[in-house]
């Protein structure tokens, strides 16, 4: 039972390659009509660049672009029962983590618009239909700049994504108990582009348009992942006015020495922070889950004391036992999406 | 009425640089729900690719990556009464182009999936949500390969789109009767994200997703623009099995030269060619619409001869004029879906 992979893992690259990955006809419908408001997409920020031949790629005259904008794409229910839902993927990934899952199911996305919540999708600025700005790799193709002035561009193998997402071990074995669905992991795969988090700016331009966000919303809130762990509270730290709540899944770390000045900011935003399983396992990356859950455990305990309402969830310990770092794809994740409603209609 | 920009152009710049473009208020609602038996999104194609430590950004341990797939997001009606439709963006641009106007109206995917279309909106492979293979550019980064071994990332000046989109003229001017959202030009920009189209393996995989997204369906119509305009011809010369009809909107150009077995693969496929208004005026870079649109007329007319069904629309001729190249954005853009929509449902 131990040993589904490496054959496994093998097997799905192998279909990979024949060029077609995924039927349309593995999508699993629900049998009731969704029945929606309104959907469609916008973007938040952005900011106008002033860019040379070079650096627009050679292509056309030099002029002015937009750079730094945040792609969001919406979908609000007929019968709204709850508050806006903004959904934050993390490193290397783009909005498609909260959307169909990789073997067919409805992801969070639907299933919250479904339960009555307004949901918005961004992807980060510097990837997917947020873009980047490309000045800097054109910079070094045109010799006007040497090649470490440009950012690398990251993505996790497949081989890192099994112990470092604790889907499977170090050597690519699957945990027996694991509700990753295993067979999709080449669609897990696919999920990935290059991560150009380096070259952005500093502070990410994401926090300021989650704040904006937010706000003109009229008070949402923010369910981040991983890398994303802590934008919500970046945001908050901004404006922390249009923030109702924050949902941190799986933070890649959470900060541990907030100054009073910003508990105060945060204290009035119930905040719930949720890990999966197999924290203490190897992940082959230079990353602990172990450490990440400790620092969260510390953020939730601080922001307590602050007088805020903060709690840290180990799904293990409530009777969830398998989930990994992406347990929004996971086999339970409506189960899972039913305890944060739960916790957001109470709040 | 002739003299709007360049005063326009330099005041929607600056409200870009406020940091908060558009407002979900903005944005138009329609009346009546929106009813989906089904949304989501996957990915068709991918390949396995074997990278190394610097071509992963050093990021994680050497290993395998999945490259060149397409990400595809999707809508069906309750009722359906038209065949799936496939809308492909152009360039520098992604799936974005068919949703919500830059002035925050319905796009062509909720407008056709209201008219009993299922809609198919994918991201070009090496753009958007589909990613693109970064491997060349952090080996560049890693001192392992010349700065000229990686592809140039295009992006158009907001300068250069002006004319290019055929929106206004060389110097900025919007047509005074040009029906593009001018008060929302900076929106259009935003949709801009680096293209590296160059770095595409030969034949682009674009192509062969389009024919096995088509397969998959059961018969689909693809609509493409611009850069796409050609991709449904490159499908159907894949595979035409799939491909019920080719919507080509303002295609940068058409094959005139096809061999015979080329056209009696494209023959049995009902084709309609879309231009909009002022084909003749200088685009400001090395493209001719005027020239695009003769090629298209050539092509039309080689397919009728062949025994195909192949129209070319110039819409001023139809009376309807100002149309620019996004027509899909204009002010007249649910019009013109409706011209589409008619002539398909005639198929």
């Amino acid at each position: 039972m131990n040993f589904k992979l490496i054959v496994g893992l093998a097997a799905t690259l192998f279909l990979s390659t024949s060029g077609f990955g995924q039927s349309i006809h593995q999508l699993k419908k629900v049998d009731k009509p969704l029945v929606l408001a309104s959907q469609g997409s916008f973007y938040v920020g952005g900011e106008s660049s002033d860019q040379s031949f070079t650096e627009l790629g050679s292509f056309g005259p030099a002029g002015h672009i937009t750079i730094n904008q945040m792609y969001v794409r919406y979908m609000v229910p007929q019968n709204v029962t709850g508050s806006p839902v903004i959904m934050i993927h993390g490193m290397t990934l783009t909005g498609k983590t909260w959307e169909t899952t990789p073997d067919g199911r409805i992801g969070w996305d639907e299933y919250f618009v479904r339960n009555g919540f307004p949901v918005y999708i961004p992807d980060q600025v510097g990837r997917g239909r947020s873009g980047f700005n490309q000045a800097a790799f054109n910079r070094v193709r045109g010799n006007e700049s040497k090649p470490q002035e440009q950012a690398p561009m990251w993505r996790f193998s497949d081989e890192t994504v099994i112990p470092n997402f604790r889907i499977g071990d170090t050597t690519g074995i699957v945990h027996s108990e694991s509700l990753f669905p295993e067979e999709a992991l080449v669609e897990l795969s696919k999920q990935a582009v290059p991560d150009v988090s380096m070259s952005l700016p500093n502070p990410n331009p994401t926090f300021k348009a989650l704040a904006d966000l937010s706000t003109d919303l009229n008070k949402a809130t923010l369910i981040s992942h991983s890398q994303s762990g802590s934008y919500p509270i970046e945001a908050a730290l901004i404006d922390p006015e249009g923030i109702k709540n924050m949902i941190l899944v799986e933070p890649g770390h959470c900060p541990t020495e907030l100054k009073e000045e910003q508990l105060i900011k945060l204290k009035n935003i119930p905040t719930v922070v949720v890990f999966g399983d197999y924290l203490d396992q190897p992940t082959g990356v230079p990353h602990s889950w172990r450490t990440a859950y400790e620092s969260c455990k510390i953020f939730t305990e601080e922001l307590t004391q602050a007088g805020g309402k903060a709690e840290i969830w180990h799904l293990p310990e409530m009777g969830y036992k398998g989930n990994s770092h992406v347990l929004m794809q996971d086999k339970n994740n409506l189960q899972i999406a039913d305890l944060l409603m739960n916790w957001l209609n109470k709040n």
